[in-house]
């Protein structure tokens, strides 16, 4: 593991990165804010997910977590939304929604996308033991966020394990990719068009096929431009509605689906979470 | 004045605008952040000068301001640090320390820097004018404060002005362009050889002149890497001292040049603020 930087922060450790991922066979960059301690102590850990077009950047320097994760003792990980480099499929048209910055958490079995699009194996399984062997992480108390298809891959890799992640939350999440254009596109290419494989990797198909967490909180923008066309969340509050799941959705007065939005209530978030993790 | 974006953001309007400036002869771009307030109130107005290589972009993305300012009712004004477009004379040398983003807050007098660096006058006069004006603002009561170069002119605008400003604050300013390269080689090139000229345009020549405020507060980074060669606190410390200027200097552990330092105590300083302005 390489340090790509390190910078002092809220009076902890803002870093950056980077490992030879043998998930997804490329060099994978990802941030991690590690608050002050006691010197031998172990931190619980917040996975934040982003959305498309993502990296770690974005939510590492307009996510306003660091306050709050230094006042509750958090260990914050931003990974990034896809594998990248030379040799790494893209989507032939060009969309921002499929393929580089795009790779919607699932582990891809159509070519070219399955040499290296494994971003489920990547964040449930090569990720987390790095992260408990190179830092302070308590990964007995792990938690999950994520924002847009962030949200998406939250939801679901928290849901399949409901045994691993104490909490579970999203801003303005994709809620089923069964039922929107982006994860129509990006589902199909990654793992073709059965779609009753796609069930593993969409939120209300595993809620409707038995998954149960205590509870999940989700903020959703009504001023959001993708609101009714991808986002959707009545199809989560239905399906939470129908199987008995906890669910706390609230919609959020005219804001948008930027970081603006993330950063005003990632505060709430992450107090949330610190309740969960103890 | 255009509006570039408008944003939701902490209950308030984050908004990015783009003006036609009289001064610089150019169009300049700023942004602005009003707080949730009452149908009719005007808030206090805290003005933030960036440093080299920034727009008003860095701190509106990377600042952590908008939480603070919105529990203290504080707009907060972000303006670009050169002018820009086409026409607009550069460093012939290239250096990101001298001509575009790098007006270092004077009135140039130096051909060919003159025509479009007005950036003193810019910021002191055109742009108050236009937040009194557009904003709702309480212009009797404002504050100023600045990074790095940012510094210098937060320093050196409200040390002129103390009748306007009740509050001056600085994250690792530039104290004296009279003592670094970076002053050196951009007050040449913006209002010539003659250094006695330079003094309205560096913070301790203006104490040593007799410039007096109620109170300044400074934080620097012990791990900057501009601390020695180029900020110099120690000047200001000693021009402080010396004149009887009340002066908090802040040496902040481990904590560098960057936004993971400023945001780390922007709280912190909005709230010195706020308890100045009232």
């Amino acid at each position: 593991m390489e340090i790509v930087s390190s910078n002092r922060s809220h009076g902890g450790v803002q870093g950056v990165y980077r490992h030879a991922s043998a998930a997804t066979g490329t060099e994978m960059t990802f941030s991690v804010f590690v608050p002050d301690h006691a010197e031998g102590a172990k931190l619980p850990v917040v996975w934040y997910l982003s959305g498309l077009t993502c990296t770690h950047a974005n939510v590492t320097e307009k996510g306003e977590f660091r306050a709050a994760c230094a006042e509750h003792g958090l260990i914050f990980v931003a990974p990034d939304t896809s594998p990248r480099g030379e040799g790494v499929a893209d989507d032939a048209e060009g969309a921002y929604y499929f393929g580089l910055g795009a790779g919607f958490y699932v582990n891809a079995t159509e070519a070219p996308f399955a040499q290296h699009y494994q971003m489920r194996r990547y964040i449930e399984e090569e990720l987390p033991a790095l992260i408990g062997a190179e830092f302070p992480a308590d990964m007995a108390r792990q938690s999950i966020m994520g924002h847009s298809m962030g949200g998406h891959g939250a939801l679901t890799i928290g849901l399949r394990n409901a045994d691993r992640f104490r909490a579970i939350s999203a801003f303005s999440p994709i809620v089923s990719p069964l039922n929107c254009p982006w994860g129509e596109k990006a589902l199909t290419g990654y793992i073709g068009a059965d779609k009753a494989a796609w069930r593993d990797y969409d939120a209300c198909a595993l809620i409707e096929d038995g998954a149960r967490v205590p509870d999940i909180l989700v903020d959703q923008g009504t001023a959001d431009n993708f609101l009714e066309g991808q986002l959707k969340p009545d199809l989560l509050e239905a399906a939470c509605a129908d199987a008995g799941q906890s669910l706390t959705l609230r919609m959020q007065e005219g804001y948008d689906h930027s970081y603006y939005f993330i950063s005003t209530f990632m505060a709430e978030h992450l107090a949330w979470h610190k309740a969960r993790l103890g």
